[in-house]
């Protein structure tokens, strides 16, 4: 790899959902979105999420860092500073960070007995 | 955040599908797709939505709010003016913004006994 | 909408995979795979599809027609001219037109009892 | 086809996750990810995959070869040079080509009886 970090420094991603229930073996089943986010880069980033919703204000930063050569594939269920994310509520997030990053973003559903997976590379802008 | 608007003011989704039968709890687990709108500027923005066919004319604009640091996760099956979107029937939608917004299209698809998710990022041009 | 087609002229979708079995009610939840194709433009576009192998050489043109603002929701297992596309095969699969056009590749996997999706909006370039 | 190769020279996937277990007849049915290569050009590509960790320096590279006009799927689970990928591990990779290619990350997930699927195109920068 070359010293240049990829990717982009700000990513938007319109649909956030945590299911309120699940089944199955917890924790890898239990319904949940998993940020994930790689740092190519040669030195610590400092992530900021902020959280946006249909009937109030947007929530946030949330802090998250990624080590440099690493990747970091946040839970969203446990974010709690400054709130939990609440369950069963649409809500969309905005991820900047201090430097290039690239991030993806994945849904475990596993509301009925068999789960089910979406994921998406977010909009960079 | 900055006050800069994050997204494009068009976006185009080619496979649009609404299955026409579901299983499950209902709303949640209804056969449906939903559209995510996130508006990050500061003001409120309208989305016109139009609707593509196999074999006729194109029907809209759909016309749907969000506000000033807004998501607006739209049920597509819930849209009614000027028409309702036929169930079981392909189609394609174009989203054009009178300001940046970022978008996401997801899918349910209950129509066997678990359902199956998909989700994209439309093409933004 | 303006007179302004959506789009690029040429798609490549590199994983390209018709299960060779499934489970459910046909044609509906028969295993496929579906390129939907949107057309904004004012005039018809032909659409030429190449299929790549991973042991011999592209296959190709399978020509698509679609309509001056229509949509066309191409189920790949149906294009037989040059050749039926083989079940249960790796391929590859790039998308040109003679306008600008939007694409999006779904699969339905039924190979299990329950279905599974999975959608992308493919590489544009 | 003209010949211009279409694509990138690299590739960026956040998300990265073998599931440690899985149902189904085997291989179609393993929990895998497949990671899909075209090679649109008229000379052999070399790919080097990078993996990188949450909590250790990355690992690679992992040595790919696509031919000219065809398309490689690679089946992650069976890289071993310089090391199997670890099940049950968050890890994301980079992908380098010394011409361009288009990928795609696709995840069979079968560790419920039901497999569920996921597939990005991953960022190109």
């Amino acid at each position: 790899m070359s010293n240049t970090a990829i990717g982009h420094t700000r990513w938007a991603i319109p649909d956030g959902y945590i299911p309120a229930w699940g089944h199955g073996p917890e924790p890898a089943m239990t319904s949940h979105e998993g940020l994930s986010i790689l740092n190519t880069g040669d030195r610590e980033v400092e992530v900021r999420i902020t959280l946006y919703f249909t009937d109030r204000e947007p929530v946030g930063p949330y802090r998250v860092r990624v080590g440099a050569r690493r990747t970091n594939h946040v839970r969203m269920n446990l974010l709690k500073d400054p709130e939990p994310i609440p369950l069963g509520t649409p809500y969309s997030s905005v991820i900047e960070a201090d430097a290039p990053v690239v991030v993806q973003l994945t849904r475990l559903d596993s509301r009925q007995a068999e789960n089910a997976l979406l994921s998406v590379v977010p909009f960079a802008g």
